[in-house]
């Protein structure tokens, strides 16, 4: 990993250091961290948590989490240890493997399990090895599930944002060990089909599968060269640090 | 099955006569029917028909099909025999199991199957018997989806209207037989967590998973004495007999 740039998340209030040309977090990331129903005193794991982006950025809207992260990278695990510290948010790193889940962590259960697996199957690694091993999946989708649900402790929830085409091997391997499956639809523009899904289920649970009204991120029918044509609701979440409720109000 | 009524669908288009008490099939069932992408000249199978609403309606908005419905129970199979001959609608009528898929159906395959498999799952059978066996699920949903599937050419479509939050089950039964799966939420208002999917996948395919926006089956924000509040988009599936495209113009 060469250059790096700091960059600046939810308005401005968490300062990211990440590769200035490799693998960059961005929307998807303050999504997850966005759905992700954890609540003070709660330990959550982020599994693959590069440069730490979506533990941080949860870290960031509700105080005195218990945040542990695991990336298979030591130099975004070790930028992920910076970037914590830089925020003065407390988050326990760990580099490995999470098919080879480190002693450290196979002890611990946690609350909550995050997760932004790799979008792309194969295919050719980026030129930059970092960025490539970030997009491209070495490790299956469902092992990375497998992997977050043994890290739960019953009745926990596991929250991915995922393309939303992946849906189906996203909900087979939820299915038997999980329930309460909460599938948000994440949609470029109103009316168009979903691009990515975030999914929140919950371990051992049995209430049913609930496919819930799509969010939109951009306001404007079509691209436009002005980028912020955020709805409001893109807005409150990207910018404000809102979270995105996956519920009623009795969620959980 | 002892009184029974006649009903109109699509503005009136269609007579169907149904049980006055038993299982009475709705919105759903035309729905189901506006979305198979059937062409003139293409063979479709209903798998358990009841009075043969959806391939009666399918019928009636692509002329030139050759179709076909299997209905377990005797009393509904004949009235779906009575429909299609009240409404000048050319259709093969078997009464049996589609776990026992009669001779006569698994000597042919068909470009389409489409069914609206029952909604509950164990529970208490209704009153009346004929309403409780279509309403209440004897054959599991992945039998269905799998008789479907047999009955299909290669690259065939199979369509399928179902509670939402049956969505893993449906998918679980496809992925691996079928590919090209596209996901309808369909949602009573605006904003609303989806009440039905409605699910297209094509035989043998390897296209990814496509999750549509939702259709919105009511226009007003809550329910109001008022039962004309459809929106635009569903008074032309319902009344109009518009069909529902599940892809873009070159989608088949």
């Amino acid at each position: 990993m060469t250059e790096l740039r700091e960059d600046g998340f939810l308005g401005g209030r968490l300062r990211i250091l990440q590769p200035a040309r490799g693998y960059r977090a961005g929307a998807d990331a303050v999504m997850l961290a966005a759905a992700c129903p954890a609540r003070t005193g709660e330990s959550v794991l982020e599994l693959g948590c590069g440069a730490g982006v979506a533990m941080l950025c949860l870290g960031a809207r509700v105080p005195g989490l218990r945040l542990a992260g695991l990336e298979l990278q030591p130099s975004y695990a070790e930028l992920a240890r910076q970037n914590a510290a830089t925020n003065a948010i407390a988050a326990e790193l760990h580099q490995g493997d999470l098919a080879r889940m480190p002693a450290a962590l196979r002890e611990q259960s946690f609350d909550h399990v995050i997760a932004n697996p790799p979008y792309f199957i194969g295919g050719s690694p980026a030129p930059d090895e970092g960025r490539g091993r970030a997009r491209h999946e070495v490790t299956p989708l469902p092992l990375w599930i497998e992997a977050g649900l043994r890290r739960l402790r019953p009745g926990g929830w596991i929250t991915l944002i995922q393309r939303a085409d992946r849906l189906g091997a996203i909900l087979a391997a939820l299915s038997v060990p999980a329930g309460a499956i909460t599938i948000l639809p994440v949609t470029a523009r109103e009316g168009r089909e979903a691009g990515r899904v975030i999914v929140c289920a919950r371990k051992g649970a049995r209430a049913p599968l609930r496919l819930l009204s799509p969010f939109v991120m951009h306001a404007k029918p079509s691209h436009s060269a002005d980028r912020e044509d955020l709805t409001e609701a893109a807005q409150a979440v990207l910018r404000g640090g809102a979270a995105l409720s996956l519920g009623p109000p009795n969620f959980r």
